[in-house]
């Protein structure tokens, strides 16, 4: 076979960094983006343009999408347009798109009954980790699959793994967000009480971000916390998805997390509030305000 | 001054390896504890027993408590038979248990007010760090008289912190224990969504316990929890204790800690449960269960 053709669905932030790469390492690429504008670079850099994610699997080998919501991932995998209607037997699916582990395995049947993979490879790492290549990816589907496409994984991230079948990616991921949701609200409230109790925050960190209670929240967000900064290294809005996703998945499993629906609705408010492209440290400001004088 | 006799009131798992540091440096030392019996081995290195704490503080330049729960610290210090009323001017009193910070405001006012010089100084670290003197030490009081005793701290500790005035070495240990409240709930919970999506723990620990989930709880303990190990580092029974004095004084302060507050109910549920003798991953085990079919 010849080299494999590449097919792009969702040229956001992260999606253009990682379709990128994939161009630098010379696949030829055929892309589709919601807002063609946005596609644009990824043009310049040589990326063909395809008017729906049909015609982009119709051309394609291997179909990547990186969009926003499990609906998005339906409606452009599984849609009138989607790829599954354009994509040819022995072709490969893979989405990359934080999402459903439900809805993985949805589009793991009907490409399945159609002759075509998929793979479901939701990524860690952020925008930074997407430009500098250093994502993980967390891949759930059948290995034969996983190793046929962890070449190209490789020029998109570092830690690369199989971590069972379809929905497995998915998993993983929701189990990692559901991770930083607690550790997000103890950075939060134990910041609140030392503030209240006049203490300097960063001389606390300095002291209680080693040993039993040190994480990459405290001395990475608690330390943005302390210098007042809420800027994005990873949006509300996008955490807020996450974790919904996570609950509607445990419920479906009838899995109770009272922790995460706590630190879910903390978020929503945070939504509420018109917070929602602050970075998750914004936490704080909700519970900064809850505990203020009217 | 001859050389500094020391007084130490405590001899528990901690108390004793601590106490045993500083006669291991060649100090004097004057002992008491409830249970003489406990003294023994710390008596066998070379301390002298004393009846009560009273005495004890008679026959020595500073006396250091290391007992159970505040109000033990109240009786062995500001009691009839405390330190306080066997103290003479000049001397000082330090309180090394995980204590309430307003306690230790209150002790330190008992004590300038008879020229007795207080320190309130909790420990991180358990008793691995009390054995290896690697513990962290948080310290609240004068600076003068930090410095006088902070040749003693760096025979039993590694980090040794002035964090503020008196009720700060509290108020940060209270910080700390706020933080591994809200970063056990995500490693529980996380891990419970884990094993119920039919994940292999230690599979998923390798890929999120690396990045922005990261923390020392989920690598350590969330470890313990995947090989259905509840043997105790830190005791449910004393983070019980830790976080109800976190949540009176941030009550106090008219502060509400909703995550933590949360946490601290399944917590005692554990001690409902008989749990209070494993380890902090216990929690685990208490929303497993409440997820179980009857």
């Amino acid at each position: 076979m010849a080299e494999k053709r590449i097919g792009w669905i969702g040229t956001g932030v992260m999606g253009a960094a990682m379709c990128g790469h994939l161009l630098s390492a010379g696949y030829p690429v055929t892309v589709f983006n919601r807002g063609r504008e946005k596609a644009d670079p990824i043009i310049a850099k040589g990326a063909v343009w395809a008017d729906t994610p049909k015609a982009v699997a119709q051309k394609s080998d291997i179909v990547f999408t990186m969009v926003g919501f499990p609906d998005d991932v339906h409606e452009v995998i599984l849609g009138d347009d989607g790829v599954l209607a354009g994509a040819s037997a022995g072709s490969t699916v893979v989405d990359m798109t934080t999402s459903s582990p439900d809805l993985a395995q949805t589009v793991y049947r009907a490409c399945f009954a159609k002759g075509v993979n998929a793979l479901d490879a939701p990524v860690s790492g952020g925008d930074i980790g997407a430009r500098e290549a250093t994502l993980a990816i967390m891949v759930g589907g059948d290995s034969a699959v996983f190793d046929a496409i962890r070449p190209l994984f490789e020029i998109m991230g570092k830690t690369i793994a199989l971590m069972g079948n379809a929905g497995a990616g998915q998993h993983t991921k929701m189990t990692n967000q559901i991770l930083i949701a607690g550790t997000m609200i103890g950075v939060v409230e134990s910041l609140l009480y030392a503030r209240k109790a006049g203490m300097d925050l960063d001389q606390v960190i300095d002291v209680i971000g080693k040993g039993a209670a040190s994480s990459w929240s405290i001395n990475n967000l608690g330390r943005r916390i302390a210098d007042d900064n809420f800027d994005p290294g990873f949006f509300i809005k996008h955490f807020v998805k996450d974790m919904g996703i996570a609950l509607d998945e445990a419920g479906r499993m009838h899995l109770s997390l009272p922790g995460l629906a706590l630190v879910h609705q903390f978020y929503v408010a945070a939504m509420a509030m018109g917070w929602e492209n602050l970075g998750t440290q914004g936490l704080y400001r909700v519970l900064d305000r809850m505990n203020q004088k009217t």
